[in-house]
């Protein structure tokens, strides 16, 4: 009997279903497994449009032979310090981990490591690379582009068309209280899907997000999708030309240095993870003295007004995840159906599905 | 006869000025070059706010011993490809110059390098080096922060006292078009001298640029400061979180990393360089037809209302730069009459002082 318009699921158990599906479209357990954590912790930490709403996408990624599971991947080049990652078309987030993996190995004999991946596919939520660097106590930056294919929709400052995508950073620091210092943006505006809601949701936009087709500042979602098709702002509203500026830098580390070009028609994301050795500079210990001082310098400001309390990169995440790792993820109803249509689809034993249904 | 409200100085007679101003203070003669350089450099490029009007203070900076003309800089550790490199409180430009020459070179035998600074004093214009790195035909990538002593009046996302200084970010990148792609920006949302100018011009400042001592929003310059003081938003408006996060990664990098306290009361800023070494990744000559390419999409995007083109990071400085090498550079009386009397006072012949005046 559900009375609610969503399900709580549990995570350990979602996981297991997650992986069984993408195990059944034919990839190898462990990198399934990959995946599917990647999927299930961007829910538990709140990134919902990176979590299990991207199972579908994926099997049909996998149908159409864009993704190709359990593809070999290769160095294609390298030094002590630096590789391009081959990631061949496999799934985006294994691609990436290898990169992780690969970056890690390299900064602990050499003290840094910049990886770069081609033919990478959808890698999902980039913070993910990050933490699990910052997780090995390295320093982590990362930039991931995407290629044409997937859209050019955020404007350079100044111009009225297309040319960049949302082209996000991320960056993770080790910290002396557990979590690392994590975060994760998009270097336009806002993501396309947080304009898609307000279109689902009838509700105008704040001033400074979109342009319509003609370059004129709009608050209308619809304008964005067009036809003709508008566009989305660099980040930094006003002096949004510091958000166009990051998101060169980012198409050029995760683009230009892996050799593809930028107008190059292809699906997929591009990762560069650069890899700083923190022993390098000083030992774990001063770091984690240095650390623990400035995060206590910055919390002790006193909220702002409608502010409860000033929270470090990444602090809201964790403590979501921590409620969601306790109380489930919540997942609405049409999401659930489709990925169990999904799950049907890739010859999952029904009963699994249904079982996994009744979480809720 | 003067009937403008500014002069217009010849640039290269301005360096040599300017470079005798430092010598007689006693500076030895190629790291008084350096700053001259930079500084007058930086008025070329039209950061005014970091170009010559810095004379009269770094020479008061000279007297109280805060800058040690020719002090001695060491490696205080180094790998292969990092180095903290203690500036002795010489000159901010000669140590982060110093601390270019470092990174290069092991970037060149290491593929890739992370220089960080400590004992630097202000080192005037972060592009300055990032641009020196790519016109050596490498990436850079730099972060500068400022201990507590230069104040630190930038919130937190969140909070309503300030805990970060304006801590700007720059990278540059070698283009196939000559000058790099060259970008230098705060973190806060506005530099603290933008909003000296609209005080000074009795303006009202836009929204989102700072908050009152109770952390209401403010559009009076003087709520900014005080007393009681203020405080200036993290750069990114309604989304300045990213602002923050970005601010507290500059942080780390330029300030943890060389073992600096946050809370550490010092002059000066604290420099993180990264060198990437493009020929790890790909040949020049195909990272240029790449680069190429890119640079050549981005600007065919038709201009926004109210601009003529789409320009690439940097190359509005660079138009100004060459303006301003052919037609001198427009400084005010009240500012020359300053650094004529700092002349003065470090004993410069007044004839030379005089000669440089009639410029105009």
């Amino acid at each position: 009997m559900r009375t609610t318009s969503e399900l709580r699921l549990d995570a350990d158990s979602l996981k297991s279903f997650v992986e069984a599906v993408f195990v059944h479209s034919g990839a190898p357990p462990d990198e399934a497994r990959i995946v599917s954590d990647h999927l299930v912790t961007a829910n538990l930490m709140g990134y919902d449009s990176h979590g299990i709403i991207r199972v579908c996408q994926y099997l049909e990624d996998v149908r159409k032979g864009i993704i190709v599971p359990g593809a070999a991947m290769r160095i294609d080049s390298e030094t002590d310090n630096s590789a391009i990652l081959d990631c061949g078309w496999n799934f985006g987030q294994v691609g990436a981990m290898r990169a992780v993996q690969c970056a890690i190995a390299k900064a602990q004999s050499h003290h840094m490591a910049t990886v770069v991946t081609k033919r990478c596919n959808h890698l999902g939520r980039l913070g993910t690379f990050t933490q699990a660097v910052a997780e090995k106590g390295f320093i982590a930056i990362a930039a991931c582009n995407s290629p044409p294919g997937d859209g050019r929709f955020v404007l350079p400052w100044g111009g009225r068309d297309g040319r960049l995508s949302t082209n996000p950073m991320s960056f993770a620091i080790p910290s002396d209280d557990g979590n690392p210092i994590l975060s994760d943006f998009s270097t336009s505006q806002v993501p396309e899907g947080k304009i898609r809601l307000y279109k689902n949701q009838k509700k105008k936009l704040p001033v400074g997000w979109i342009v319509d087709a003609d370059g004129n500042p709009s608050t209308n979602p619809q304008d964005f999708y067009g036809p003709p098709r508008g566009a989305i702002l660099p980040f930094g509203g006003d002096l949004g030309h510091r958000g166009y500026a990051l998101s060169l830098l980012v198409e050029i580390l995760a683009g230009v240095l892996a050799g593809v070009g930028s107008t190059k028609q292809q699906p997929g994301n591009g990762l560069c993870l650069i890899v700083l050795d923190i022993s390098a500079f000083l030992s774990h210990r001063e770091f984690n003295v240095l650390i623990g001082e400035l995060r206590r310098y910055i919390k002790s400001s006193p909220p702002a007004p409608n502010h409860r309390e000033v929270l470090l990169p990444g602090e809201p995440d964790f403590r979501l995840m921590a409620e969601r790792s306790a109380h489930g993820i919540p997942v609405d109803h049409q999401t659930w159906e489709q990925i169990c249509d999904s799950a049907r689809s890739v010859g999952l034993d029904a009963t699994e599905v249904s079982k996994m249904s009744q979480l809720s």
